[in-house]
């Protein structure tokens, strides 16, 4: 019963961090003051990239939160709603969606015609507020965002006390849950030597039938476009505990490059949990525009760049993290092309190409960006 | 090796569909005829609701899709150009994405500096013809689209000829594949009483962590919003082939109709696979616009409708399939009303209402509508 002692301590800590929370608010209401809360900002004023750990980091800025402020009362207010709400969940020991959470804290306040929160739109934030304010992750208050993605590989796991041989798991993979969290997924023997991350759903598929992951002995990860959180702590956590490394396989577009990016060192509005999700080593496998010349791709599958890409990815020169060489190169190279393309467009060579040359040769030669 | 058997006849069968078309439009070649495909038509012209069977079907109307005619011409070349690659995919063995389709006979004709396909907006209804000509699914032509839900329960299946104890599953489950004819999935042991179906990932989610499966007996899946053509084959197959009945969990509101009203009856722009698809005696677990009253939900969980909604609803109205006393009333409460619910809403009351109270008490009351 190792894990469900691990899940209650870590569900006591936390609420042992709610707690603290509340007892220094009501510290300061016996002390006739006006009860505030220290909030960090999470805004791009207040974060930065540490080039030593290579993450994008949360600043030390905080703002006040005060009871006894027109403006502030009903965010105050707020904030301790949620602040209970997840300690309940914490206590039952269940999790829920931040859907849920909305649903479960909004009421009309007595004697007044004023709901509590009116939309999603303003709970959302306050949970943000209150994972930096009390220092714990949205999975360990008991809540997750949505779940997308798939994983196959040579490898065991316990997820929720079942334990699961995801070399078995045919053609549909074992679908990644929204809590990814040490308490819920343990990993037990694993043979693979490397993690590869695909963007699109429809390559893992070809890798998986083409049992790409049994020959070059590596865990296959899809997550259905952008990672999600779930997916991004798993790969964390499997890249530090099974210390092998991370390829990660996108569209040669903006939109690729910024997958890989927040996967290997967090995204800015999410910076304060860049240090639980991100993989700073992560490799990137292309498609780079040179790939075009290099595996003789043919014209066909060339897409105009449009100009939002083209702004997106001039945007993305003036990023701190993409300031080394290799990456000025690789993003001017995509702009002066014109143009970009999709993994997709390997099957114009071959339906397993990807599977038979494209991969396996970059592995093999090193050709990858860091 | 029962499967690969399987697997190989059922790819032989298509392969002969499509040398069959072949081979009749040679013989008009050879006779100086304008070669030419007759193609049911897929549009609601073509479509009627069978009362009996309970299903939206395809009607016998086609068009003629001629060679020597300027305005068809790229298009007959374009479903021999799609009919050979599903040719080549059946031979190898392999299945792809309709994406990866397009990559795959894209290309400049010889000569010229017309493309064979400009964007998939053009493959994907050729697609389409080549299906309902030579009377083959989409599956069965070895293409898919998007994969999306999981599922689990006390059952134990063959995926790709891996066992999956589907009460196993952990917090994850089984994400279930694009293609789950019977050459790749096969049901063995299963205990389970009945199936049930959420819209939500979320509520599937509380469902899981709260065992409810286990508890109910009950194959518990998600399409994560509306199912897939996969997530509804593999629910048929398993109402007829495991002989239990279907239950559906939607959103109160005409998306969550139509989510339901697609599984049961199939829809208008896929009739032609109704089929093989649809579940007609899928019950309606709600949420019903009477439950409101009936659990003694609060006010602060109604949605205005949209004019949208509305719109949509009234739409509704004068389907066949929604002809039936019950379903007006139903669907003119909502209007009525004035007011949607999400599922979610439930958590309101309880987290665990939906699980403990609401699913419990629609089914022993036998609370629901078909």
């Amino acid at each position: 019963m190792a894990t469900t002692h691990t899940r209650e301590q870590r569900a006591q800590q936390t609420i042992r961090k709610i707690e603290k929370l509340a007892a220094e608010t009501l510290a300061q209401i016996q002390a006739s003051d006006n009860p505030t809360l220290q909030i960090p900002i999470r805004a791009l004023s207040n974060v930065s990239w540490n080039e030593d750990r290579r993450l994008i980091e949360l600043g030390d800025r905080r703002q006040s939160r005060e009871f006894f402020n027109l403006n502030m009362a009903k965010k105050f207010m707020q904030t301790f709603l949620v602040a209970a709400a997840c300690k309940e969940l914490l206590k039952s020991g269940k999790t829920t969606s931040i859907r849920d959470l909305f649903y479960m804290t909004k009421h009309t306040i007595k004697g007044s015609r004023e709901n509590t929160f009116d939309d999603q739109t303003e709970s959302d934030p306050i949970i943000e507020d209150l994972e930096v304010t009390v220092d714990a992750l949205r999975e360990e208050l008991h809540l997750f965002a949505a779940k997308r993605g798939s994983m196959v590989g040579p490898m065991t796991i316990v997820d929720a006390g079942d334990t699961i041989n995801l070399a078995r798991m045919g053609s549909g993979g074992w679908s990644i849950p929204s809590i990814t969290e040490n308490h819920v997924i343990q990993f037990k023997q694993c043979e693979a030597e490397y993690i590869l991350l695909v963007e699109k759903e429809a390559v893992w598929h070809r890798l998986n039938e083409d049992k790409f992951w049994k020959k070059h002995k590596c865990i296959l990860v899809t997550g259905n476009g952008q990672a999600t959180r779930g997916v991004r702590r798993l790969l964390q956590r499997m890249h530090n505990e099974l210390k092998i490394p991370l390829y990660v396989l996108v569209d040669n577009d903006p939109w690729g490059l910024y997958i890989f990016s927040v996967v290997k060192q967090g995204s800015i509005s999410l910076a304060y949990e860049s240090m639980r999700m991100a993989v700073p080593t992560a490799r990137f496998l292309g498609l780079r525009t040179r790939d075009f010349k290099t595996f003789g791709l043919s014209d066909d599958v060339r897409i105009a760049l449009e100009k939002e890409d083209e702004n997106r990815a001039r945007q993305m020169l003036s990023y701190p993290w993409f300031a080394a060489k290799h990456w000025q190169t690789e993003i001017k190279d995509m702009l002066k092309a014109g143009f970009k393309m999709e993994i997709e467009a390997l099957s114009n060579k071959d339906i397993s190409f990807v599977t038979d040359v494209y991969i396996p040769q970059k592995i093999t030669k090193r050709d990858w960006l860091v």
